[in-house]
């Protein structure tokens, strides 16, 4: 068994429900992840201990003990010191202010830990993993529960002069339009997320719209998730339809202002509504950014969705350990 | 005498109407320039030829010769190929496709030539004069006729895959907002430049708005600058002052998705509108852009305005031409 044959990595995807972690071997093959759920209401410390115990979880599912991980890299939900390891702070994180994670992550798990923003992170994972580090210039924009996004610029991430680049969920693109959770209108985030598509579904219900959605969930739509919008609209709901391929022409406009203001090389979409609704949303996502760059700006650059799904965060997150400590 | 004080470069701004040459001394200060039209429909040759002719009379305005001059550099309307000195396309100059602008006014002055694009140019000429080099990242907007903006990156122009990162103008903001130029809606360009603004007075004129400018121009507002709505507010004009500030909360709404993304040091705003309307636009683009960004994200980033007025595109054409030559 060669040396390399023998180091492992531990990526980390902090989110603000769940904890997932992630053993991969030197070639960042994934091997084990476990889960748990976050327990944010818990406190700070409680939320480090169980990060620590998902990570001893999944070196355990796989037959390995702690100390032959080499690095453990962990994508946390907001603004993140990377050099420092600290979390400045984390909206959906309650009592995340400026929390040393690295550092309180090394002292439980004696190894070296590397932390970063979670969007950076995917972008991180898919720009090395996916796309092997060859574009100079790649954007990646992870649509879910909310919107987030990273740049990778000249073939680094690019975290900007408050660590908070990449902020691209709340872009104004309809200034008078919805309500954000950030408090301003018509941000992408509020317009193209999953909570904006379940919130116009929702809204739509209450007044009286028929689908195939309450059929297959009640009528409040309880527990509804993005894979039962794919189902819907297979089985021929044009109402979920439009609401999905509305949402994906506001994420198109979105993705034309970003390549008219970065010109960037790939823009690489992920997140859980792209892989729940992949076939749904990025066609209509591509032709309306198409339709709207700048004549010139779109010469060889591709908008893609990635393939790594819910595995980007740990995926990146190994990205990061392995970058830092190889 | 100094060798260096013997150094001479020529920036060269060339626009839809006009070209303005500009002689700087070794340390970057103007001595002298000059002014021709462009008369961009009598062709590509008959343009470079004026630009030829307006470096001569600008170095013959301060009594030197061609021979003295180190470099020139031009700004461009247009994606330019800075390596070649190529200009792609020019949507404001009929016929300019794949120009190749540097070789042809290298074999007409006998001088180094070096071409950028004009918003990357007057970026540069910002972030080397006005702010010496200092912030790692920095973006340029400039608001005249439309709008356009650079990016600093790292200490450097950023270009992007097609050299045409920077197109801040067509960053929609209104989804279904008033046609732009460019065949989409709700661009930035479409709601907060002199045209928008224009078109706003203009057209409320139509529809029985009294304003002082009709006392001023009359009735056709024929030859309206942005000079007169600066004259029309100081007299109290109220519908002048709601318009101009509509424009500039369309402007920091601007501003915050661009600090948003790309959380840069200085956001510098220049162009004719900002030198024309400085106290009237800026204090309301800064409070609509600090109320827009994501809390944190603002912390020690300045939004100022260019004191380098209509001089920003020969200054920064003068520091291309020193960065390539020294």
């Amino acid at each position: 068994m060669a040396a390399s044959d023998r180091e492992f990595y531990v990526g980390v995807d902090l989110g603000g429900t769940k904890i997932l972690a992630g053993v991969f071997d030197a070639q960042l093959n994934l091997l084990a992840t476990a889960k748990l759920s976050t327990k944010a209401d818990r406190g700070v410390e409680a939320v480090v201990d169980r990060i620590a115990r998902c990570v001893g979880d999944a070196v355990d599912e796989c037959d390995l003990a702690l100390k032959q991980v080499r690095g453990v890299g962990v994508g946390a939900p907001g603004a993140v010191d990377t050099a420092s390891g600290r979390v400045i702070f984390a909206p959906n994180l309650p009592g995340w202010k400026d929390v040393p994670l690295k550092k309180e992550l090394e002292e439980r798990l004696d190894l070296p830990v590397f932390v970063g923003n979670d969007c950076n992170v995917c972008t991180l994972g898919t720009f090395d993993r996916e796309y092997r580090c060859k574009p100079r210039h790649l954007v990646g924009i992870f649509i879910g529960t909310g919107i987030g996004g990273g740049l990778v610029i000249n073939g680094e991430l690019y975290e900007g002069h408050n660590l908070t680049a990449g902020e691209i969920g709340h872009m104004v693109i309809e200034v008078n339009g919805p309500k954000c959770g950030c408090g301003n209108r018509g941000c992408l985030e509020a317009l193209a997320s999953r909570t904006a598509i379940f919130r116009r579904i929702q809204n739509a219900v209450k007044d009286g719209q028929k689908t195939l959605l309450t059929d297959m969930l009640g009528d409040n739509l309880k527990d509804m998730r993005s894979g039962d919008l794919r189902k819907a609209i297979r089985k021929g709901d044009k109402f979920v339809q439009q609401v999905v391929e509305e949402a994906a022409e506001y994420a198109g406009i979105g993705v034309a202002n970003l390549i008219n203001i970065l010109n960037p090389q790939i823009v690489v979409v992920g997140g859980g509504v792209i892989e729940a609704l992949e076939n749904e949303f990025m066609p209509t996502l591509i032709k309306t950014a198409k339709d709207h760059v700048m004549p010139g700006t779109m010469n060889g650059i591709e908008i893609e969705a990635s393939k790594l799904g819910d595995h980007a965060g740990i995926t990146g997150a190994a990205v990061l350990a392995r970058r830092h400590v190889s």
